[in-house]
């Protein structure tokens, strides 16, 4: 029968008295001169570690237990009993430590000393050994469970959307193709492809987005969300981008723009929420380590509503602002990501709904409105980041969508199931998107979006 | 002020005598000679229609109530009231009966005739609004959620390993490449194949697994699991396969066999659990209409505990059974289907647990057991389907490890990484995977895998 409990349970005051096993990782280790030894062990439950004191009576005390280095695996039982240190309200009084795996110090790479993000990139596969990046995956999950019951609860369905796609979601990015074809057979072929050969007998490609197959499920279910990955084949090496990433997109029959964006302040405010109470620890070391001030800001978010205001009006505060900007502002052409920091940060101090966009700058399915110039487009800016949602009302009239595909070449054809959510039944419906490590970059403060998702696919970069 | 709710919540005796609002598409209408019409609607939120009593003293009655059809999308405002009809609790009178979509009986596919899932597949867009089809992705939506919420409540990490990947988890199956070489201008070339002008440099191709970058995870975050999509590149056209599927794969350090088959059957119980629990109205349609007597045998899985038994034994049970075989029984090749449902169906009579596989026909991160000819592997069978789930204690020891590397050819170079988690810290630990499409077309009874996710990819089809 085992006493296991993880080291988050053993360190509560109330777990103290309690005799019990803890199996985990050596963190640090300190020999102490009154005959005993200190142990940090972490088994990834919480940031905190479990001190581990080891008395010099210990079968195994210099043959084993004083040559525990960081990265050796144990199993320690004993007694958990208050704590006469600061900053710990238990430590475990060891009646028996266990050595299951060395980590040669020589080789290991982990060793206390500090370490770039960038240079534990390169150790993808250890790296959630550190504080950091074991913080930024727990809040990362807490995050990715929050989805789920908000949209569990508010009466979604949560829909698989394909991955390998023969369709494009009208060019939102550049795609990655997918294909069964031996290459080096192809490249002596002297062509033209035959793709009658190809797994899918025809071109296929990684999805860019699921919304377009996530609305004919809207159309017939009601309330649907997508959370599965999306790619871009771009050759952008900045610290936002991945090629793959994860996307969250909601989509509601019956909604118009105001339900969306009710529904995103609702989302967004219920997801932070329960990361600060759920990951209480980590964010306080996010707020700590990685960007001061970060908990006021996201407090800021859930506690204030959102303000509101069209893209027309944002070019009059932006031409009116006296702010010296790298690009032009004109009715007309897309805001960039210092117009929208301006906008949240400096303007309104907190986070703002931007709609009404321009119909020339935004994709066909957006839904025209009756000024005929502007769709009923939503992007959601929040202080520190910028853009973090993306959504809209859609077109649902049929002779308007069409005129729309036809201006800009997109073949019915190829549309045709599309076009029939118009000609059967069709019904106002609204949706948006979330890229999930843009959001845990936010809450996280993490500079770089390659350190809040396990294994970053960059260009030039798909280890392990 | 909308007092729009749902059908599923309209539908309850409770819900009588409240005004409220509906919205969604007609599935039937038929005119009584009393002056109304019924009009059955359903939203999506449940296989149950809500009927809709039309006056004919309503404005649009002769122009727009009596030719509406299957497929159009209303909004309904009135009062629900107790219904003198059999099988539902309530109706609702209309005071409004808002038209906002037609449906051409002439072209719209989904007729009240009935249709073959086969034909459905060519319309599926539109399949899900169809009872079988909407109560699929309602139980699938369930077993999504359950699946989070257990993993969750039993301290695992939701972890998204890569989808993109250069590795290829020892040859589970076969590959989709991954490139944004331009085919045309490849096959031009003459060859030979230049990867350094590739996205990623190197060859790259879908995952098949997430569970070697699983285990880095578990290996310091101590319990994970995955919830992604995966990929075979089969050209096998059964029931039974896609091309493109998703799969859960939990994974915990310090568990051996043993933990990880109480894991797989809490986790089997609690997810049919809570379908039978959450979805009463889609199973009890499943048992009436796709298979006989399908709640009775998920009842069984959950009620019995699960029956154990080695490999070798079950080989000696299939020798001296006296049934006749397909193929062959012998000590060392795989157990084929018909062996397997005979053991868990004839043998046993319910769920079968069978572990202690030969290690020549498993995959070299299996645990070798001490008679060195076996590997702490086990495979959970169902009546009705036979394995639904498949896992392993992993190998732990850095030298029994390599050696089975050696055996297979995988070099030490690829996997490098795989074998560190040996190298440094290593711990016993264990996991299993379960095919997301595999378990909802055991729970619902349907027999085409195809019918059970929302746009399938199968050789020469990527629609949608």
């Amino acid at each position: 029968m085992s006493d296991w409990i993880p080291v988050k349970q053993a360190r509560l005051a109330e777990s103290s008295g309690r005799p019990c096993e803890i199996r985990g990782w050596v963190r640090t280790r300190r020999d102490s001169k009154g005959g005993f030894s200190f142990i940090e062990i972490n088994d990834g439950s919480s940031l905190g570690n479990l001190q581990v004191v080891a008395p010099a009576e210990l079968d195994n005390y210099a043959g084993e237990i004083q040559r525990l280095t960081a990265g050796c695996s144990v199993v320690v039982r004993g007694e958990l009993q208050a704590s006469p240190a600061k900053g710990q309200a238990t430590e475990l009084h060891a009646s028996a430590v266990r050595v299951l795996g060395w980590a040669d110090p020589e080789t290991y790479p982990l060793q206390k000393k500090r370490h770039s993000f960038e240079k534990l990139r390169e150790w993808a596969h250890l790296r959630t050994r550190t504080n950091t990046l074991g913080a930024v995956m727990r809040v990362r999950d807490q995050i990715c469970q929050s989805i789920h019951r908000f949209f569990h609860e508010n009466g979604f369905l949560y829909v698989n959307t394909p991955i390998i796609t023969a369709s494009d979601c009208e060019g939102a990015g550049e795609m990655f193709r997918v294909t069964t074809l031996d290459l080096e057979r192809l490249a002596k072929s002297g062509g033209p492809v035959d793709f009658s050969f190809d797994f899918f007998d025809k071109p296929t490609f990684l999805t860019v987005s699921g919304q377009l197959e996530g609305e004919t499920y809207a159309t017939s279910l009601g309330r649907i969300y997508t959370f599965g990955p999306t790619f871009r084949a771009e050759n952008s090496n900045t610290s936002r981008h991945l090629a793959e990433f994860w996307m969250i997109e909601p989509e509601a029959a019956f909604f118009d723009l105001a339900d969306n964006m009710q529904l995103a302040e609702q989302f967004l405010k219920q997801v932070f929420s329960e990361c600060l109470q759920c990951c209480e620890e980590d964010m306080a070391f996010f707020d700590q380590r990685i960007e001061k001030g970060k908990i006021d800001q996201i407090r800021g978010v859930i506690d204030k509503p959102f303000e509101h205001m069209t893209y027309t009006e944002a070019i009059k505060v932006l031409e009116t602002s006296g702010q010296k900007f790298d690009y032009d502002i004109a009715w007309g052409s897309d805001l960039q990501a210092e117009h929208e920091r301006y906008l949240t940060e400096q303007h309104v101090g907190g986070p703002l709904i931007l709609t009404d966009y321009p119909s020339t700058i935004k994709p066909f399915y957006m839904r025209v409105s009756d000024d005929e110039k502007t769709v009923a487009a939503m992007d959601v800016l929040v202080p520190g980041v910028g853009e973090i949602i993306g959504g809209s009302q859609r077109e649902e009239r049929l002779d308007v969508l069409r005129k729309r595909m036809a201006e800009q070449s997109l073949s019915e054809d190829e549309y045709g199931w599309y076009v029939d959510l118009r000609k059967y039944g069709t019904v106002p419906h609204a949706g948006f998107g979330l890229g999930l490590e843009r959001a845990v970059q936010y809450v996280t403060g993490m500079a770089n979006i390659r350190d809040v998702i396990p294994f970053p696919r960059t260009p030039g970069s798909a280890e392990f």
